[in-house]
């Protein structure tokens, strides 16, 4: 699982309870998960076409610093699953996990991506 | 299932390939289940536990109108289960669909809510 | 008066005096209002001609559930009169009254729509 | 007519027509008539109470500028009413006018706010 | 320097420390010098190509009025040089300052605009 | 450099000529600052201070993904001064530079934070 991209929890993103707003958090694992898709496929023509269920384990609150997670699980002919974790960067407690998020390559129907494992994982620290 | 709340999708709610992004529908739909639970079980201080598999069954593009319906399905003693559809509200054509989404009822930590039916249905066109 | 979107209110949606800030409840009347002219009208292309006079008559605070409901009141040759009042959802409590909105359904130039009543607040319920 | 804040309409302002939606607009006049009001009135406590009717006269898109421009028109004893216009920066066509806005100067409830004139409108250039 | 427009500091604005977030401010500022630079140069299609560095001098809080200045302090051929001071309405204190900010008129490429003056100073109070 | 966050430039990013958005972009990297700085100095009360002149080297367009990298490079009593650059995920296209963004470290005043080194950098990737 590699840990990309991070939020600082603002009061933008919050329910009116004061915890982070499960939608918005919903919202950034989408576009992490799509981002991930695209870079792996090096197709920007990606959408989601699947979630498995999703437990929020734990919430956030303001000034919370989290972080998305994605690893690609499997490659398929026009599809590629991502499982997903979100946890908080300094204490590392889960926030959410998805077993599997599918991503769809199109190119006006589903189109084959000819990808069959992990391509960028190494570039991040060059 | 009762269609409330609509929205008019709009270029700020597209994503890059222009077709309504993923992350913004979730954002709607946990605003209205959130809602929705507010509601039946008249008490603000609910949260979002738990997503059942989520199927993007079609998408919808710029000018459409979409409705999201909801229905309570299951009353437990500190949670409320409802079912979800979104659909293009001209075509009737679904766009997802997610068996269950979970709510618990919170005063610090989870606390019975005493309904055991819906209640609110009714009310609408009063 | 049909009551359809609902709207949970969140930090975002707050005046620096911690009530509903009026420009966001505007916007809100204005997207459900072209939404209501488009479903009656079968006519995507609608904009926004008038309104009439608006009375702020109570405000609305953080986590206060409230609902827009519209009424056709008027159907012109290329417009559409609407009634509007916005209310909290578990009070009823009116938050703001406004007699008439008025649409012009447009095809380069205004164009005849051809409806003369109702036709959508059937189907809510199926 | 004092003409102070300007826009630059950009795509997340547009209505799915690709015109500036009219519920932006709204959002914008009520920021800056509330901001107008709290420079004059010098309390930051102040609410929007009514609006008089809005003539949508031209629309605006994508890449105008636009300008919102404010008058106090009337000091009451806990009020005050402000005239305003929007319109092109460039081709100074009208967008929208409203005769009058009407904030109120809270303190718990309406308090009076001892000013009878304009007083702040010298300082611009300065 | 003429300061146009104004901003309110609402809770959307804020940094999680509950003042002015810095990436919020730094973005009002891009908009009012690309709206300056394209009244000035009466040409749509400008881009910021550069800023100098930039002293957050001091912060700002929910309800504060703030208000951003703007002067053309250099016309090149293809490019306008901006100075900016953001400051806090009411009290005058200096929130930020940048020396220089530069635009680039384009038409695909970097384009002459064949201005050598300020020509829009004058027109704000007509 | 480490490049964690990315951003995938949707619709409501873009400028009116239908490139990103420079505010976004700045909202964008504001945060991603702060972020690092409350990371390395484990203290959630960081306000930005200061920005070294940027250069806006090459824009992105709808659809691209970029990527915002930072590094720590000089750790001073209360403050943390940090790199940044921009570039596109893909083509590693440079967007833009800072060379010096300065965090301070606040509890009141500016605070010591007892750092003099990066610490965060190894656990990415466990």
């Amino acid at each position: 699982m590699n840990f990309h991209t991070r939020k600082w929890v603002k009061p933008e993103d919050l329910n009116p309870n004061g915890t982070l707003f499960g939608g918005s958090l919903l919202r950034w694992i989408d576009e992490e998960a799509a981002i991930y898709a695209i870079v792996q496929l090096e197709n920007q023509r990606c959408v989601t076409k699947y979630m498995s269920e999703i437990n929020f384990v734990s919430s956030a609150k303001k000034g919370d610093i989290i972080e998305l997670g994605m690893k690609a699980i499997h490659f398929g002919r026009t599809s590629l699953t991502i499982a997903c974790e979100v946890r908080n960067k300094l204490t590392r407690k889960t926030i959410l996990a998805i077993d599997k998020i599918v991503f769809v390559s199109l190119d006006g129907k589903p189109a084959p991506h000819g990808k069959t494992e992990i391509t960028y994982v190494k570039d991040r620290l060059q």
